[in-house]
């Protein structure tokens, strides 16, 4: 924490600076937010629930028995915090999960390779394929070759991902996840194996989602680590014949299991709300610390810091612990369903889902007549070196139909630089969690709760 | 290589000023010590080895299918690379393998272990032992703990492992991996897990031996990845009841298996003998490129630049891939058995066994007259940043039982800061060797030999 102090010894200096140029915090809020602030770089509660979720509960697929553990937790935790109105809202959904997985080099060089079912990915035959690898350096590469040739053999597509703080490099990577099941089931391939959609060197593979096409045939379709598609293309590279793989992959299907949201609420003195949370469920090879226990972790905590102000906020807060969000954001469509007739009350929307590194930026998507406001975010912020931004902010994934609904969304941008080390691998672990990023998390939440209930007018016009 | 050059230009410094204190270099010795050097730098015979035996082999347990055609590959490299009197000396030794592994915490928080049984492990009855887990923090607590009370429990023994540069937290922490399943056994326990004898923190348990007591009862017995550790810690700190879980380990023993060591040499004008190497065996579950492909490829690149100077070597040097070490020294013990006739021939011997970081200092073991040859030695290696040592030189476990027949011997000190990360672990693969710090290891290992060879009247004096 002490690292703030010359951080916050700053602010006084860049708030009077601002007043010369625009609209500026009163002094209460300036007050406020300073004691916000400081109260919260000192708060472990996002810390103690982070471990909870990730001890207590641990792996959560979407659809699972153990997402329902955690929802219950979640509640309970709620409740224990001070939030009312708690409660599940439950739906049904499709769940698949992963019952075996495992691949390695036939001939020249016989070796296990470490492999993970990408998520929906069917089963293969009992026992697993057996072909010939074929290499592609990028899907495009996949994309363009011709619709025969591939028949019994295993498509390898290993495109790299590049490492950026604001995780831009996933966006590119990811649609070999998406797509390559698809591409290889057209040209007849018994299967496809990715490299990893990852920055990490671990033999730890990457799982996600790849893409739901109903009705379109799809391959089993697997990630390898990176050091392991870093072998199988040198094996390739050395071998003076073909390269023959093995792989088997059993999964299961089911087309109704139970699912939910976990939702409670800091009321306050208007009917008027702010939604925030994180998404609850995790990939089932982790424990879900940076994704996204950390973003539960840090929306309950900001949420309990203004609870504790003197007298009410200005408007209700209400924290959604989404469910099913890697599976198909299957919570984030129930609740802009259910919730459609109240969402004209939703004054901002924000979720944290993109782990616990330090906020180093904000976005907004403000009505234009806002704008005014966004500064003022941005003047509170600037003490926690979070640095102002445009207004193209996206919300994250499960505030995605509420964004579309029209409802003005925030962004607090985590630093990504380490994020896709860890994503979707059984090494999302709490260990990876910094206790003084996740506070500085935290503040910066709490203030951009504090403004987003007093700012007078809402952010929409 | 660029990095190299500044302390390359120090090396005249250096030199005059040792001419001043003592025994130095010959201005002969000096060139020739200058090219070696130049030449080794620049110099990729390492890497491509060991990126062949990584990826063509693969992971070689002693005793296993792999070692041996680790052992074809090994006869086939030296030929390739021109080393004489190449082959495989054969042996008969005892073997372990894994077959499969899994733990899981069943109660009260549910949710999958990352485990690795250790080597030499019974295994549990098929299907597992289920118990209540209790914690010892230390070997210690545990060998103090009552003969009593541990019946039908599951040992947990959670000391940590300090990292150092030296690699000395290896010594304190590997007691527990040692020792873990005899005193789980002694108090009647159905099992022992450990934390693993490592510093990283990813979700890959690092195997390795426990001591072999022949007639002493030993429970089943595996070790937890750190970050799996930390939950297992976490979750009995949380729970409000015993924590059980469940460990199934299979595993299977031999008496009988074939092993061998690998031996070629680079003539010399005598019979004398500079023997150097490194084990060409790996544990199971990496690619053995640390530990210890690197020591395969720096040994036998050191040679061959040897071996391509103008002339034969004063001595012979002979390289040795020594066979089944991991697993319990056999490839040491059936060389210093089979040689025994000619080890009063054996100058000087010397293993690379701990991986590929920088080399730093270097340390001999020679008699007291020999030991103004030991300053040469360090004259020679200073402008490579490697730093004089004391006296007390181990030459490396497989040298070992060389040293104790009176073999002088040297150790050129590897940064083993980042070792025990991958030690053990699926992680060992080559992208964690550096290209850089393996020529620098080269360029070391070649000065070394070079002087080994041409320094009259030896070591053992």
């Amino acid at each position: 924490m002490n690292r703030f102090l010359p951080l916050l010894a700053l602010s006084a200096l860049s708030v009077s600076s601002a007043v010369a140029e625009g609209p500026a915090l009163s002094e209460r809020d300036r007050d406020a937010v300073g004691r916000l602030t400081e109260k919260a770089l000192a708060d472990d509660t996002a810390w103690t629930v982070l471990e909870s979720l990730t001890t207590e509960v641990g792996p959560r697929l979407g659809g699972s028995e153990a997402e329902a553990r955690a929802r219950e937790w979640g509640a309970a935790k709620m409740k224990e915090l001070g939030f009312k109105n708690v409660r599940i809202e439950t739906f049904s959904m499709p769940a698949w999960s992963r019952i075996a997985e495992s691949a390695s080099i036939v001939t020249p060089f016989p070796q296990a390779l470490h492999v993970t079912a990408i998520g929906n990915s069917i089963s293969t035959p009992e026992g697993g394929v057996t072909g010939e690898v074929v290499r592609f350096g990028t899907l495009t590469a996949l994309q363009q070759a011709p619709l025969k040739g591939l028949e019994g053999k295993i498509v390898f597509v290993d495109e790299q991902m590049t490492r950026t703080q604001d995780g831009s490099g996933y966006g590119v990577a990811v649609a070999k996840r998406s797509e390559a099941a698809y591409e290889a089931a057209k040209r007849g391939a018994l299967a496809a194996v990715i490299r990893s959609v990852g920055t990490d060197s671990h033999r730890n593979p990457h799982t996600g989602m790849m893409r739901v096409k109903e009705g379109e045939a799809a391959a089993p379709a697997a990630a390898l680590s990176n050091p392991d598609a870093d072998q199988l293309s040198r094996a390739i590279s050395l071998a003076k014949k073909p390269v023959v793989m093995t792989l088997n992959l059993q999964t299961a299907r089911t087309e109704s299991a139970p699912g939910g949201n976990v939702v409670g609420e800091i009321p306050g003195r208007t009917d008027e709300m702010i939604v925030i949370g994180g998404h609850l469920d995790s990939w089932d090879l982790g424990t879900g610390a940076v994704d996204d226990g950390a973003g539960i972790a840090i929306t309950l905590a900001a949420a309990k810091l203004i609870d504790e102000m003197k007298g009410k906020p200005g408007r209700t807060i209400r924290v959604v612990m989404w469910g099913a969000e890697e599976v198909g954001l299957f919570g984030a469509k129930d609740y802009a369903e259910r919730h459609k007739g109240e969402l004209s009350s939703h004054v901002l929307a924000a979720e944290s889902d993109f782990g616990a590194g330090r906020i180093w930026s904000m976005q907004t998507r403000f009505g234009e007549k806002s704008l005014p406001n966004a500064a003022l975010f941005a003047e509170a912020l600037r003490p926690l070196g979070v640095g102002p931004g445009d207004n193209e902010a996206s919300g994250g994934a499960d505030v995605s139909p509420l964004r579309a609904a029209g409802v003005p969304v925030i962004d607090l941008n985590q630093d990504g630089t380490d994020y896709f080390d860890l994503h979707h691998t059984p090494d999302d672990t709490l260990d990876k969690v910094s206790p003084d990023d996740l506070r500085q998390n935290v503040a910066a939440w709490a203030v951009m709760l504090y403004l987003s209930t007093e700012i007078k007018g809402g952010f929409r016009e």
